[in-house]
């Protein structure tokens, strides 16, 4: 990846000159079934300016779910930057927006209402479970959008583990979609970037409202190189992380640890084993004394989250399940 | 009323000069223990202002129900002009928010989230059904915003009628309270305006937005007057319309519609009678026929509102009682 | 005009019922040659409603006069609420925007730029002599706006004093202009109020605008009563306001003030005497102990404002020109 | 360079753990005599970040050259997105706005008016001739602002240029000033990137601005290693890029084309020579060509920009200085 990195060709991708970010971002558009890509410094970026692009007008409102990434932690810059209101719909235990709820909450013409103009998902949905919602769903809530005229935004920062999870391709997956974020660092590897992509209209207005958040940057192929790197050789492999994530669950359970769900991808959410007195920052302590890394606060305090990736190898899928349980057991 | 707008003394309220909307404003900061007030056209810009007074710095976030007016039917404004990120909590069927809920939902300080600066709770809460809330309430989730540093904002758009429902001073119900948006329209019978009340430096902020929204109005002492006179002769009259929406809900309810809730103030929801052909239309339309004039639309389509105020007399009621009836058996 | 306020046949205004406020907006938009008015509080909102419909999409661009009341006295809320950028042109010394310089300033279409959406004119120009711009200017500006696919706002605060002046109808002022603001307080008398006229897709988007700025009233026509009253009554006498205004500047130029520019309408503005130790602050105060009141701080505190309205008769005039004379020679 | 991006360590700069981050922000915050720097992927987004942590209120209002790039082009993104009413003033020749200009244009503190919050100045200042400003200069416009309880920024996207050019090291020439955002392309030769210097609460809250408008990058020391490389290595050498501005400018007077001022860094603005058949854009395709790249459309399309930079050696400065010739006289 450092290779492609350096030897990448570089351009002013502001001008729209830069051969590799144009190579990434048609890449994309053509495994996504879109017109067109662009690419962005972060998934919030992405996130933000894709649905800035379908709310093109003024007074709108987003729906989305209330444990979606980009209400909990984008900084509520759909509103905050974006003047957008949001709209929060409690997600059912599948990780899934209800559509007729969804139906239900899309606002008549009236001045006393904003316009409802897009709903969001996240797929995989990140906090509820890394879960992948399937292309029968997707298709479902399309349905809803069209009949509304919405638009729908999918937050695909782990799209790819989606794709893999449930055996289906991104064209697939996103066929009825109006735009999908996806990011090239997390799982995929790269150390910054994504890439929004959709209809050629939505991406002339993203790409101005990416100027306007300062994500416009010049010589940017050096990070697309990494991109299109991931891209070509890091999305088979994440099948072994969703393997490793269902191994260390394993494992985690029989020590006592409480595993709401099995892992479907990468992501393993858990609690501490239910009557210990371990809290758990004591078992994010312990286990980040011995460079087991993971982080808390999920589910209102109440869980943590492990997420694989290409460095995690299953040696050290034995060495953390010996860890955890060894801090389990030493309480 | 009309001698009282047309007799009022008037000045350039722009400027702090028109002694009619000098007077409304301290009599109801006094009314309210609070330090000051503002005079406003309408509760949606006192209620914007308000917030927006409380979020005076940068990337802010609210929290409030699910069914607020705020949330429901002010445009969004606090985001699509505010700039404000919403965030919104399902009430408890008492129409309260579960204040262990609210504390779950205050923002860290971490640049993945907005800033929590405001509660807004609605008092009486219109669409659950004009259901006052006690100061036993008020005061709990008050310790919550003290305790996180929040503030309370209270939508008080019938907030003279909760005081009559529960038979608790305006002061005291508001002890703990930031900021109070009081209607002078609606069951007070006025023709326009609003109320904020509110700490000195919070309605010195809030004049600055007012002036921003477009509500700095000149002569305003004209409608002014018209706000102390229902101030000063309407508001223990609201007894005699809370009085009314229950007798009118027993009427309609052994007609077979259907009432959730007896109606504890003004406001009386109702649905069709179960198993009937009757859609809510139909009532709606078949009632307007004969003047007997109230929307449909609330929860989700399933319940009608009817409003007690001043011009509704015993004889309404008796009348449109029977009407309702009559609707209710000619299907 | 209380008469016709008190008198006025009212209703839900929000709803679209309030027959006088309905009366009033046809009124005015007949007048003016367009499709549809819309009633509002202020001038302050009504301009920005006006604006914000124009500016539909998002990263918006208004061109105005550096000295229009829009940039200077308006809390900067286009920006502020409304997420447009301002940007600013020097007037000439006729008040007017030279044409070509607006049409040098519009925005090509690229990420690095807003979208030039509006060009807004105040007519008559209040800081800058309270003058009127001719039909010819305005059709000019119109021109290259037609060209640039921009939209033409007047601020009409006063232009119902700027038709009396050129002796123009206020149709045919308006003929190439997309929207004008009008107020109803001011010279016209009215003590609140301010209707916008233009396009019914203006007036649509507008209406949803005025529910978020919080000025959607209910029984409205209690104010718009005087509106009618007064678009009746006090538009043709607005020619003495103008005549006194020249009368009193003759006597103040006698008196050594300095009057830069003789009144054309019914402001005049003036500086103390050359040489004189009376400093602005002085003059005003002194008059204002015998009552007679105007404001300072105009072109960066050297000039004050005298505005003529329909209480200030022959005799107010000479008196006021007799104690301005006394200050002047008193020092 | 390269080597120094792939060999940097890495980390989540989220999380504030990438290491190459941290350095190349303290060892900007330290030569800029500031107590903290942050990272950024554009110059456009430290720029918006800055401001927007000085204008932490609401209602601010900044004040900025005319010619200003942040006015120009970074989408009018201050008020687009941060809601900041911009205030402009056009600059002296010299490329300075006059200070008692700046103090005039400051707010009362009214209803009617926003809140000034910052000043800004561009260092050197691009459009206007790539203009070093002098310490003399900034420290005289501090002075007001500092009266005047305003903010000092300064777009430093060309600081270094400034520092060389004038012989000044980059902590004196920004003693006064509250933050600088420097940008480490351009001319320092970097790919991509930008850092904010300011104090520690500036540093703090412009955090969480980045976040919100997506900027927050993961392992992004592997472009911060790139930006270290340049400070390290390709300041000094910004002196050879100004010498060639001045050779080339003097070829190119003599060849007839207009050049206002004589280059004082690395920008080298001109016209097509007087009474001269060609245009603007033939001398551009002309010169493209063979290569010699530049772009159009100044001062109202009646200026071209050369910039010099690291890879434009004095062979290049010859052999453009001769096609330009030939085009100027091949007409």
């Amino acid at each position: 990846m450092k290779k492609a990195m350096i030897n990448s060709p570089l351009g002013d991708d502001v001008m729209g000159e830069d051969p590799t970010v144009l190579k990434l971002e048609s890449m994309l558009a053509e495994q996504f079934g879109m017109e067109a890509g662009l690419f962005f410094p972060t998934g919030t970026q992405s996130n933000l300016c894709g649905v800035m692009a379908h709310c093109h007008g003024r007074g709108s409102e987003v729906l989305l779910g209330a444990n979606a990434h980009l209400c909990l932690y984008e900084h509520g810059n759909l509103s905050t930057l974006g003047g957008i209101h949001s709209r929060q719909i409690q997600e059912r235990p599948d990780a899934t927006l209800d559509p007729s709820t969804v139906e239900k909450m899309i606002r008549a013409d009236d001045p006393h209402f904003p316009r409802t103009d897009v709903v969001c998902i996240e797929n995989t949905h990140n906090v509820l479970g890394g879960v992948p919602l399937p292309k029968s769903y997707v298709d479902e809530l399309s349905k809803v959008c069209v009949e509304n005229e919405l638009k729908l935004h999918i937050d695909g920062a782990r799209i790819m583990n989606a794709c893999v999870a449930m055996n289906v391709s991104a064209e697939d997956l996103c066929e009825n979609v109006n735009s999908v974020s996806i990011c090239l660092s997390k799982g995929l590897g790269s150390p910054v970037g994504s890439v929004l992509v959709g209809s050629s209209e939505v991406i002339y207005l993203a790409r101005r409202q990416r100027k306007a958040c300062g994500g416009g940057m010049r010589q940017a192929g050096v990070i697309a190189g990494a991109g299109i790197f991931a891209i070509e050789n890091n999305v088979n492999r994440l099948a072994d992380d969703h393997a490793r994530a269902k191994v260390l669950a394993g494992v985690m359970k029989s020590a006592g640890f409480v595993i709401d769900k099995e892992p479907q991808t990468n992501l393993l959410f858990f609690g501490v084993p239910e009557g210990s007195r371990l809290t758990q920052d004591d078992v994010i302590e312990k286990a980040s004394e011995v460079r087991v890394l993971f982080g808390g606060g999920y589910s209102g305090g109440t869980r943590c989250r492990i997420a694989m990736h290409k460095h995690i190898t299953d040696g050290c899928v034995e060495k953390a399940g010996q860890i955890l349980k060894d801090i389990a057991t030493g309480f």
